[in-house]
């Protein structure tokens, strides 16, 4: 990890925890995070019948929710302590229908910045020991000082 | 409504209604359908504590997972009986946060075609009589013929 | 036109064509500029064999290139004379092979704001009295003070 | 490379260079062709006053002009020899302005399909051995057959 990619906040993991935990529709999702390298957010949500489109695979929606989320605190790992994130735009390719077990989003920080930082999404579906690449979203995320 | 865009299938509102049913996400989120004129869908979205962001306002996903809903029944809704549709790519533009008493995604065809449909998605919160603007969602509609 | 959407700036128009007599690229495509209102923008390019794609068409890159400018005038017009605008991203979605006389490109704000700006722009082949939508260019545009 | 991924056609490098040879704009921009590995094209623009935006960096409809010629080449590659490429849609995000010697446009195939190929396309500047990421376009291409 270069330098210019580091987190600044040692406590990072406990905010974006904080942060998780009042999404009430990752809640909804059961979905579970893991915060993994600063840079780097990963979200688990297993395939429900409550998530689906109607052909039975999981709502695009769903794979969509997860990244954006990935995508914001993987962004937000990287800011002053004192910032919340924005969602400013996303562009979705969907490379496949998504069936399996769960589904797996990883936001990752591509070009950090003071004011917009821009990410890659990525989002995969694992059966078993098997995994598919099913989207790929590139995210550009806004940082608010809060204070 | 120009004769380039009129639905081809004059059972096409029991047909998205039906598809529209069997969505496990769009009854999660306890949403409704209004197949409206042939080539616009609206579905209206009640805003609930299990489909927020951190901060309490509506998730960005809830309202892409309805605009993809939307665009996909407009651009069905053009296409012959036995076809089935997949979304190929959306982009979204948030251009404020979602907070309001319920979300109306409105997907309207802009261009129909044989085998890719593009349709703009637009998201609207509406507080009473108040409407507000909070997301412009191009999207690209795949038609497959399942028979 | 709204007051919110009111040009901040009364000398804007000397100051587009100033910035757009600067750019190469539109001076290699003999493009002209047309700011009109103080929120809408419009390029004009003539169709020429130095701006092909492999069959003869209208490259896509000299529409989005229209676009691109278009819609970053139409950005810096609302925004304060030491300004100067920068694009974040941009969507496009090609409607149609560009086959005509020239080239009208336009860009017109969605959503200003004081650091991002979101702009629609809309690309259309003229032949004669005829137009024809060859594109849609939704933008994001960056405004940075200069002094 | 995986079998999935390898050129149908033989003589794809020569049907690529004629193709390029016939587009205009890559010409007026003096750029330069690598078809390189089936599933990657490569396309060189060196820095030119006549490519310019308002404060001398490239115009960002450059980046994206030749990042669509690649990206629809490194499609084309993967395609039978009778059929031609249009581009569907594209999505710019822009990580730098582009100031250097020379313009790297590179499209790789990320998800071939009958239909549909999904192509990721990344622009880099190149100065003396340096080499800077300018901006990150992902693509998909539309196949047609001509017979």
């Amino acid at each position: 990890m270069s330098s210019e990619l580091r987190a600044r906040d040692p406590e990072f993991e406990e905010r974006v925890r904080a942060s998780f935990a009042q999404q009430g529709l990752m809640s909804t999702f059961a979905a579970r995070l893991d915060p993994g390298d600063p840079e780097v957010v990963e979200i688990v949500v297993p395939f429900a019948d409550g998530l689906t489109q109607q052909d039975g695979f999981l709502h695009a929606g769903v794979v969509i929710a997860a990244i954006d989320s990935a995508c914001g605190y993987a962004a937000l790992s990287l800011m002053e302590p004192d910032c919340r994130v924005l969602t400013v735009e996303l562009k979705v390719n969907l490379l496949s229908v998504a069936s399996g077990e769960r589904l797996l989003a990883r936001g990752q920080v591509m070009r950090p910045g003071r004011t917009l930082t821009v990410c890659r999404g990525d989002a995969y579906v694992l059966t078993g020991e098997e995994h598919h690449h099913v989207a790929t979203i590139p995210t550009t995320m806004f940082g608010v000082a809060t204070a």
